[in-house]
């Protein structure tokens, strides 16, 4: 089997008690389990950006990690929390649309969280990554029974997640995440591209953002014109726009939420 | 008993190598402890935030956890090394206030570092984490007798922590600290706050903040009006300023040191 | 023995999903690995600041640590994957210089990583790290064969890594890394003043810096006058410029690459 791992994500940043305190609850339930900090650093109350990331590695964890997902502008409200099982992983979230994608994605059986009696406080509370999620974490991979934890839920909420549109002239979709380096990832994934090259004919391949036209497409980073911002496809199966050792982003000023428009010349 | 660990909380950053001369320098010794990071950004020699930090997750973690907190604008000078055991932790750090609320607040014994034979080097040095404090940390993870380490200490350096003073009308505290969200923690408790009460009379309580006045409370950040501060009682006991899904210290231009005021109105 | 570990040192930042990539495909392979970062906030592609990192802390790690380097400005292209290996650790990296200073410092053995059924694809990738690097270092943790996973090297790149000259009347250097606090470090080593101090005369040491001239030196950082500059050799042997509380290169106006004379008045 292996240890078991909880990977933590989170919108709490890592200057604060927030991080130290989940950790130190889930070591005083299980002592033995293994933590795994994916980032802290996502935009405050960023979910669209949590759920990409979240989305972007979670496959390369080991069968049986449970990912604890914290952000959560809503906390203290009604909303449920969630416990989302795949065939592979475990995902608990407040339940906003963290999840949603990967509740498709994982075909995820969605339960929500009842098991008061684990809680560190079953009073409200403003800090319920701490005194909710991390003991259901913490318990879950000591492997109590789910149902002492949970409920099948009836519905949860879903991400508004942008899905690109293909038509029979171009693939329209739009950027979904700057990575650090200034590299811009879009919606549009290689099944779609190729999808749309087996029904239409042109020279190449052009990607249009406002005015800007990009038209350079490489295999990787290093394989690329200097200078000169091109696209490829990414480690992910998406298509990304991309500058050699440098950022795309600041050289076209494009960023996140941009249109864009891909198509053949 | 589980696995010991041993916590890092220091001022150190992410970027250069000082948190991974520590690390190494303690899996050297003892391989099998779990590191955990508290913190590692705290403001350069921020003694105040160091201890603050400190006391807000210290008592989440297992008994038997190792405190190692590493704020030292003294390094080099003659000051002593502090080892403090209270019923549940150890905590080692530079005598020079970062931990005299724990000791406070947990009855802690109180000694000084003595265990020369243990250190990376007996020099003088200007890296006392890595060379003196981190291999202590690794040592008394081991198991080995206090005694070979350090010896009572008869007296320590205090932080100049501010304390608010209560008045038959009045509360006059300080904000403490702003985390990464914004919010402004002040240091009136919970309990000061409901001695308060029991012995005035008014419709509602108010917070005066230089020529601001807070005048909404709320249980928790998402049952507050939209674009307005508010004040509540937060996750650790302490009045608390916020805003939802946004930055209180921006909006109203409040930051730690600046004095408060709560009142009956 | 003890746990083997995997020290991992990128330049990929903590806000994405890169770190984390790398960290579950480890954690896959070999789920009792212990990982520890030295740091991801490296420059991007910052060779330099890498491999003087890596340099300030690797040898306070236990033997048989696995260090695990990714800073890779040409992945994808066709240069090699090394894997280095001293007495004590193993390193493995992109062929481009990043490891260059450190098989000198070790007389490490270079390999050249062949193992193609160890990675997680043998296409070409633009994450070699996760794809390629990660899992070799995780089957390496485990205990296989070297000859599974490299080849002796012929040749690899070398990093332009400034070395300071000595003349009869003084020492030319340069700064090469400056860290969080605004310490400014050298390549001047305490030998090569104690060798200069040797063969010279003269009242008191100087350095120069521009037209900056520093005069104070100071065993350490708490020893030395507030709001000025001064030198000391730091923890690692190397002449460092410091300013005591504060930043020297702010006060200063230096930064890594600025040329430095020591000389004796």
């Amino acid at each position: 089997m292996g240890k078991k791992i909880i990977a933590l994500l989170t919108d709490f940043g890592l200057k604060d008690y927030f991080v130290a305190s989940l950790k130190g609850v889930i070591l005083s339930i299980n002592p033995e389990v293994s933590l795994v900090d994916i980032t802290h650093d996502l935009p405050d109350y960023g979910l669209p950006a949590a759920a990409f990331v979240l989305q972007a590695c979670y496959r390369f964890f080991p069968a049986g990690t449970i990912f604890l997902t914290v952000v959560d502008p809503g906390v203290g409200s009604e909303r449920h929390l969630l416990l989302a099982r795949s065939e592979r992983y475990y995902f608990i979230a407040p339940d906003n649309g963290l999840l949603s994608t990967i509740i498709d994605a994982e075909k995820a059986e969605v339960m929500e969280i009842t098991g008061e009696n684990y809680f560190l406080t079953s009073r409200k509370t403003s800090f319920e990554g701490r005194d909710k999620m991390a003991p259901v974490a913490a318990w879950l991979s000591l492997g109590i029974d789910l149902s002492e934890l949970a409920r099948p839920a009836k519905s949860w909420k879903k991400l508004d997640w942008p899905g690109p549109q293909i038509t029979d002239r171009e693939i329209r979709g739009s950027i979904i995440y700057q990575d650090k380096f200034g590299n811009l990832i879009t919606n549009i994934s290689q099944p779609l591209i190729t999808s749309f090259l087996n029904s239409n004919r042109g020279s190449s391949l052009i990607l249009l953002a406002g005015r800007k036209k990009i038209s350079e497409m490489a295999a990787t980073y290093s394989q690329s014109p200097p200078n000169k911002a091109f696209f490829m496809i990414n480690s992910l199966g998406l298509l990304e726009i991309a500058l050699y050792a440098s950022s795309a982003a600041s050289l076209l000023g494009l960023s996140p939420g941009d249109n864009l428009v891909l198509k053949l010349e």
